[in-house]
């Protein structure tokens, strides 16, 4: 968390808990209805200890969608280190780690995409610049693949891009841990629905 | 509006101006943020008279919602009225309609997915129930074309129909009138995306 940037591991978990704690509140609540005390209680804290790690309810929701893009920054580099990958299969496998990811962290991304513009000017401005890493990779791994044939080179990259978040961002919305499909069953199909729908030929008659 | 059942067309005008000032100002500040002070004010009138109205802030969210199931009902029974098309044929004709409506209707349609949760539960039982026509519709062409070939039997219909929804709704977040594309162009594109998404062959080495 913010304020203790060397913490050692206990302080880690603890930030984690905090943070955690202050996710499924803002998910119940949403941002707007939340509040410290609530989090607080949510932790089996007083607010006055709570008090001792942020100034505001914003510091939360703030550090909340920071670690988000930790989170996918971490993938990047994991995906981006991948050997032999043409462009299509390196997306491909960033797609299913970001999708596998979303749902094993479906509360707070709920809460990263719904509260997000909650946050004053200045913090939502910094977490938007933090957004650029994914969707550059991902635009120019389109357009990689598409200077190679293997997406068409009449489609916007931009547009597919755009595509492809919204299939990663809007399965927290939809999917259920428990109900009729497995975690494995959703990211397998979603990820197929994405490289199918940005890989197919051209329409005969142009697009 | 729910006041007015029978209201003439005038009457009719100043609920839509109602419901679109409500949509501006619940899009501004998210609906808990939103006051009916607020709301009255955009509409250059005082808070009493809004109140003629309605009872509470949350009438104005619901019958919002209403109005976009009305929407959608009626683009849905356009497309089940065309004749002579397949499944596919038929699902892409209602997915490009939808997402013109969408992209037409950008405020209110980022109100809905954002701030349906706001509901009280029997509201929110209401208006979910209201997105099932559209979600029956969508499912039953693909399983449609599945029985024919168009789509790989393989898939689960329900999973790719929550994909078609997330790439309609989404759309809301990213497009900005105005902006890099035109709203045929995204409209186009993404339809494609889409199409392509749930018709592509079968992967070799099996789904």
């Amino acid at each position: 968390m913010g304020a203790q940037p060397n913490g050692a591991s206990s302080a880690k978990r603890r930030d984690a808990e905090v943070l955690d704690a202050a996710a499924r509140v803002f998910y119940a609540h949403g941002y707007a209805g939340a509040t410290v005390q609530g989090i607080a209680a949510e932790l089996g804290i007083l607010k006055g200890s709570l008090y001792h790690y942020i100034d505001t309810k914003e510091d939360l929701l703030f550090w909340l969608l920071e670690e988000v893009h930790r989170d996918t920054e971490r993938i990047l580099d994991e995906v981006e280190a991948l050997a032999g990958l043409d462009p299509v299969a390196r997306l491909e496998e960033y797609v299913r780690r970001q999708m596998r990811h979303n749902l094993d962290n479906l509360v707070r991304i709920s809460v990263y995409y719904r509260d997000i513009d909650r946050l004053s000017p200045v913090r939502l401005d910094e977490i938007l610049l933090r957004r650029r890493p994914a969707t550059r990779f991902v635009a120019s791994l389109i357009r990689e693949a598409q200077s190679e044939g293997g997406v068409d080179a009449q489609l916007d990259s931009r547009v597919l891009t755009n595509c492809i978040f919204a299939t990663m961002i809007w399965i927290c919305r939809w999917y259920r841990p428990g109900g009729a499909w497995s975690r494995d069953t959703v990211v397998q199909q979603c990820t197929r629905y994405v490289v199918d729908g940005i890989t197919a030929a051209p329409l005969s008659g142009g697009a």
